[in-house]
């Protein structure tokens, strides 16, 4: 039984919702074992899943553990999802501001993985900040303040995070009905009455093509129908680190210059505009540009900025203690030209050097190091211009300029 | 780097020996665990592999343990492979035959796997017989009398040992490349000058269409070339079982009957009589219809039986304690009509119950029980006749006959 249905998706062939019940449900029993698994998953990445099967895969995970319920809580409750990038510090933005307009927000994020960061990680860079809201507590700062950023508090999926482990170590991420089912079982478990999905593409991202990005926002589309929740897609370009700074600090601290409206328009400012004005349009039921004129008032007036500071304080957070080390770096431009592309994959492998992750699960992350944009992409640089500054606090380890920045 | 090969094989692209090498003795040394190697053959399975790809892996697989050199015997010493089948006992038949007419014969043989029985646990049904020589005695034996069958002696092919165990467990077996490595790098280590490979298609075989074992054939044609090895392959048909028996004493007594030319004309016959003369043509390098007829008359003049039992004794066996069980169950037609097919899988798998073979490790073979065919494909049934014979030693499994036989 257990060979036949890996046999059947060897052969590409479609699997019933029982034969896909009894497999994952066995690894996670223990009876099917992690290189049964892997050879399974390797044979989805390359033959694909019908969307059938993709529809039966996400009920399987979602059965597999809790789902939150929010439904005493007033207002339509939109979350939202980021595929993953260097420097997406979107949610500590984008959350404030769609709170400060009177739409509840309860996000739970996660920790860093490969070379991204994690929400989590990088609220915890605020000395007493608490990411281990219970499920009461959330409910009560909810009503308080209408904003939540904590970190998964039930059981829910237990199957995604077994599944996305053994994923990680075998190449076999990259597989548009294995993104789609892990992204949405978690999302519909959260309890969220609509959801945004923020796909990334590009060379620091799962998704590599746009026509990929396309394909896999569709099907998200369409198993959020199954469960009566309005998804929407948002593709955004991850070639290019997002924003000018890439460790836990930093990005903080770039945040809050977008919520207090100091940094005006570059890529990350105007992503972060677009991803609240479409969680104010599905949360309010309002059209998109006039969500969007909401979104630039409550940055303007003030609102979005105060309520990342409400949140802060709520969760036992000092927004003064975020700190950045003193020793820093500069990479410098060995050449005239024009800044044409910034690497997001090498200036995410670099803050990882640097120790803004984890290298391996024993390391401590040390919330004060990372890597800081002096230019951004299409600006003119100059031989010995700093083009970007890093945070250290130790060995600075070897930097290839030309592998990060492309001048020509 | 792990991750990077498997990612390679993943999205269809070519690897380099340095890299095959890496990540097949990375195994082997504990360096890469289970769920990445099944992931990858995984995608061997289905991206398959290049003919460089496959050389490389051969030489991998050879130079992870010893080989084996019988320089020092005269004669070319002519090894034969088969892909394996239900009821396969063409080595206890064609290796007397071809010692006989003066080709030394040394034959390393193995244990059932899967449905399928070994060569070596069909000589073990005879009482005594020492399938363990060392490479010493093995050299003195083939001096004597020009035949050895036994068991591997030499630690041949580590590598392939442990990537055929994780192959059986991940439904990646099915895999042209891999077939190919496994067996040519087998046959290369044993100290073979020439190598005849039986290749079996059907439904109880590992290869199930003409168009593949023609494409294996092909593959291992070329990768002996690299060893100046002349291979040659006969494409034979495993949709139903080998001869009209299953199980251990069954065939060994099946093969003496062969041997004494006491069955004449049946499709079992005849494949061995076809590789006993290909067999003969490479050792003696003489046209395949010379040698044929050299092959036939070693049957009717007892040339072929005689060194059968000379074989037996040399290695100890005591051929009169040959026995099959007392007791009988007969599987009885049905319906009237002709015998369409004998499904093989089904017969395997019944002789497998009947405990011919070991459905777990720590399983004990019966080397009495096992199926006889009262009927061949092509032959008239009436309702009643008896189909087949099962020798038996415990409860008998509930049997289909309609799964087994095709009446129409």
């Amino acid at each position: 039984m257990i060979l036949d249905i890996i046999d059947k998706k060897r052969l590409g062939k479609e699997l019933s919702y029982k034969e896909l019940d009894y497999f994952f449900n066995g690894y996670l029993n223990g009876d099917i074992c992690d290189y049964q698994m892997s050879a399974f998953l390797m044979a989805v990445c390359i033959n694909g899943m019908t969307n059938e099967e993709v529809f039966a895969l996400t009920k399987i995970f979602i059965d597999s553990g809790d789902c939150l319920e929010f439904s005493n809580i007033d207002g339509i409750k939109v979350d939202k999802h980021s595929t993953g990038g260097i420097g997406d510090k979107t949610t500590l933005v984008i959350a404030p501001i769609v709170a400060s307009l009177g739409i509840p927000v309860i996000k739970m994020s996660g920790r860093g993985l490969g070379y991204t960061g994690g929400t989590i990680d990088k609220l915890e860079s605020i000395k007493g900040y608490n990411v281990g809201l219970s499920e009461k507590e959330i409910v009560k700062q909810v009503k308080d303040i209408g904003i939540v950023i904590t970190g998964q508090t039930h059981d829910l999926v237990p199957m995604d995070k077994v599944i996305y482990a053994l994923r990680d170590v075998t190449s076999t991420v990259k597989s548009i009905p294995l993104v789609a089912s892990s992204i949405m079982s978690k999302k519909i478990a959260s309890g969220a009455d609509k959801i945004l999905i923020d796909i990334k593409v590009g060379n620091g991202a799962l998704i590599d093509t746009k026509e990929k990005a396309k394909e896999l926002s569709d099907l998200m589309i369409k198993i959020g129908k199954i469960y009566d929740k309005e998804v929407r897609c948002i593709i955004s370009d991850m070639n290019t680190p997002l924003g000018y700074s890439v460790g836990n600090s930093l990005e903080v601290l770039e945040a809050i210059d977008v919520l207090k409206g100091e940094e005006k328009s570059n890529s990350f400012v105007d992503l972060c505009i677009d991803l609240a004005s479409e969680m104010v349009s599905m949360g309010l039921n309002i059209s998109k540009e006039e969500a969007k004129s909401k979104v630039i008032n409550s940055i303007n007036d003030g609102s979005a900025y105060n309520k990342f500071i409400e949140l802060v304080e709520a969760q036992g957070g000092d927004i003064k203690s975020l700190k950045v080390s003193n020793r820093k770096y500069s990479i410098k431009a060995n050449k005239n030209g024009t800044l044409k592309a910034i690497n997001a994959l090498e200036i995410g492998k670099l803050s990882l050097g640097l120790g803004a992750g984890k290298l391996n699960i024993k390391d401590k992350i040390d919330y004060t190091v990372g890597v800081k944009l002096n230019k951004l992409v299409g600006e003119e640089v100059k031989k010995g211009d700093v083009l970007a500054t890093l945070y250290v606090n130790r060995t600075i380890p070897t930097i290839n300029v030309d592998e990060i920045f492309t001048i020509k």
